[in-house]
């Protein structure tokens, strides 16, 4: 482990975190909030200890696989940590714990809260929420190192795949940092537009700026008590699209870009994607018709909470609690799956199952033929070795994660459903589950056991495991 | 395929049945109950098929993977529908579909009833619901086919690996046959053991024979309305340790007949086995203790739950729904963990998550150094990259089917706990879950689809998944 490197690059994340501290220091000022303050006073701290670190460039800039991995989960945690401090010192969140579930609720694009009542909080605390849900959606490690010149590519490599989510096939383009910032520049593109189409639907810029960082970033933090079933049907409808379109892998965009159709609508994570959501959408619209007495009505919510599940956004416009089993029963089972790789959603990732159909089907092919050699493939290119096992060990520790997890929630002595979606919302960044932490509870009433041990699953869920594992590794830290 | 092959062995496994039908026809004699002559006529109609179907030795006797794995479905299948014949046209269970329901989870020992009295059912019924679990536990191709002379020891291999559970890591003896009948012989004399000790504890000749084979195949099929709580603490206790007994890896009653003693408790598995059985035994005790007010009673029905669940016997002796949620949730967790492999327990199999927790240690350690070479290894032998495939590809399949039956099975429209678990409960072969379907409950409420799915999944996790599957594969039928 390089550990000077990995103090200078720290000290850079702790320079950009100064200034974003700033943003919500505007807000405050426009809207004479003094809660400002304590936005600014930690952006001026932050900011003094950053310098401090980064005065001094490291020699030896020898940057593997650990240190991307080790700068990623330890700059998760300190962006948490930090944002967390003017939640809790202005006595909007005055526990601590409480401050940081709620920023690691944001920053990994969860969406669950612990607030009882959103509304009570200033606008610049609100503005903070949803803009943890923006910055974490893409990503902010990669796109901090990518500005620096400090480190080779092969640096970068190692922090683009432990920050990116999902397996990847291959770059959009040969360079790496070219890579970044046409990602960036989609991103920030698709989320101008959906601002847009909200302020022409007669919603205040604010709120505006606000629903469309939260569904860019498929968080789903709300600035409304009653989620979003206060807002107009266009904007329910505007939402339910942009959500769908953010849960697509942005290579896709890419290839619209440049003007590669073809190859474009023939992504296979795309078009199962649109498939799945497709067939839970209309079953779910059948399923709900005779609660809704219309099928406009039925439609739009079916469309509405799959998106926001499928995408892992989390938020909601009807108490799916009182849905039919087989509807929530579908809304379940589209947690685990969640969105595109490379998109900002989370779950599993469609490409991962993918995968593994793909597995299961070729073992079965090898049992009936033992010596014929078969090839996985994805959009015509074999899939090499290493991205199988890796995918399969991710659902072994994923399985294994979630279920020590449900254990030590289960301490909590709520009901089953509760325990077991508590872990799975958090766990695949969607936000609400079911039961006590459904679409219309929060999380407020959970033990301190039980929110850091949903901390961690989050982080662990936006991550994708490994970074956050190889932290309790003895070796990663030998020099 | 050879479909002639497969025709005649089939017809060898009906003639098998005949002998089997025979005995609920003499316990039917013994009490003088007419139900006797169902069993009989049944067993005169399976004979004559059987016997017409094996009256031509085929000269091609070529045996490989696919008519291993097909030989195994379409038996068990067979099986359970013919053992179904009379309990259907004697009147007990009126329904053939729930009468298949119970024969399927008699022989794949997975312990779910529909019935809602059984204490109302002629003892040849009862005695032939437990025989099905015994029968079930040990898997009968293997033992019908080992003692024809017809297939080469090839042939037999593919059928020990289909239908015997958890990944297998070498024979106990060099010959195959030598090792399937060292096997039967174990499991006998285990069940008279049993037997011996259950008629000490005033149990009479009847209620021992059933209990010893519902332990034994750790089906769980019982013979009284309350389960096990009727009963004396002496046999509860028995049959506590019996459980445990029978999911314990056949290969370490071997050794200790070898007299390497040393090998024997080197296994991981079996010491794994122990080490979670007597946490979860712990923790549940500390936990139920305010419930049953002495240390005694917490410790008995802790210890009887944790056995009942881990080798997915399935017998109650409380009604665990009423317990903390805690408890509920190890149980639950047990529920997927099962026994050990080459035991007659069912669920995923201690050794598979051995191989798990193995895998994800190596993949850790592989992203910190990206160049070394690690093995996994079992007991000190490296294991093949084939078996850690498989096993992964496993976990895959599991969770795909599970997710499947779950959304057919939320249909119904029951709660999601009960849904939930009845999938999981009879997935992993353990018999009762919670809600509807709990310990003091029972799967009669269900639909035919939920029937029919939760027979699939009972067939597909007795039989490990693979066989059943290459079913639906049209490569499976090509000639």
């Amino acid at each position: 482990m390089n550990y000077r490197i990995l103090f200078y690059t720290l000290g850079w994340i702790l320079n950009f975190q100064a200034i974003f501290l700033l943003l919500p220091s505007i807000v405050a000022l426009a809207y004479r909030e003094p809660s400002g303050w304590h936005f600014l006073a930690t952006a001026v701290i932050v900011a003094i200890v950053g310098v401090g670190m980064t005065i001094k460039k490291p020699k030896n800039n020898q940057f593997h696989a650990r240190e991307g991995f080790v700068l990623v989960a330890i700059s998760w945690i300190l962006i948490s940590m930090i944002s967390a401090i003017p939640m809790c010192t202005s006595g909007a969140i005055p526990n601590y714990v409480d401050a940081v579930f709620e920023m690691v609720s944001g920053y990994t694009t969860t969406g669950a809260s612990i607030l009882t009542s959103v509304e009570d909080l200033p606008n610049c605390m609100n503005f903070w929420r949803c803009f943890s849900n923006w910055i974490g959606g893409m990503g902010v490690i990669v796109f901090i190192v990518t500005i620096l010149p400090m480190t080779g590519s092969n640096g970068n490599m190692y922090l683009m795949r432990a920050e990116s989510p999902g397996p990847s096939f291959g770059k959009l383009v040969p360079k790496l940092k070219k890579t970044a910032s046409l990602l960036y520049i989609m991103y920030i593109g698709l989320t101008l537009v959906e601002l847009v189409f909200l302020l022409c639907g007669g919603l205040d810029f604010f709120d505006s700026l606000c629903v469309s960082f939260a569904t860019a970033g498929t968080g789903g933090f709300g600035i409304k008590n009653d989620g979003f079933s206060g807002y107009s049907s266009y904007v329910q409808i505007v939402v339910t699209i942009f959500m769908f379109l953010f849960g697509v892998n942005f290579k896709f965009y890419f290839l619209l870009l440049m003007r590669k159709f073809k190859e474009a609508f023939f992504m296979e994570e795309v078009r199962w994607y649109a498939i799945v959501y497709g067939i839970a959408t209309v079953l779910i619209t059948i399923d709900i018709f005779h609660l809704m007495g219309n099928l406009g009505a039925s439609l739009k919510h079916a469309a509405f909470q799959v998106s926001t599940v499928m995408t892992t956004t989390g938020f909601a416009t009807a108490d799916f609690n009182q849905w039919p089993i087989f509807s929530q029963t579908i809304l379940v089972l589209l947690m685990f799956l969640g969105a595109c790789a490379g998109s900002t959603g989370g779950g599993m990732k469609v490409s991962r199952f993918i995968i593994y159909i793909k597995s299961a089907q070729k073992e079965v092919a090898s049992l009936l033929h033992p010596n014929s050699v078969k090839k996985i493939k994805m959009d015509d290119k074999v899939v090499d070795h290493e991205t199988i096992r890796s995918a399969n060990i991710y659902l072994i520790i994923y399985i294994l994660l979630v279920g020590g997890s449900i254990l030590l929630v289960s301490l909590n002595g709520f009901d089953l459903v509760t325990t077991v979606t508590a872990v799975i919302a958090t766990f695949n960044n969607i936000g609400p589950g079911l039961g006590v932490v459904g679409p219309m509870g929060n999380f407020s009433s959970l033990s301190i056991l039980s929110k850091l041990v949903l901390i961690f699953d989050m982080l662990v869920g936006r991550l994708e495991i490994f970074p956050i594992i190889v932290l309790f590794f003895r070796d990663t830290w030998k020099r």
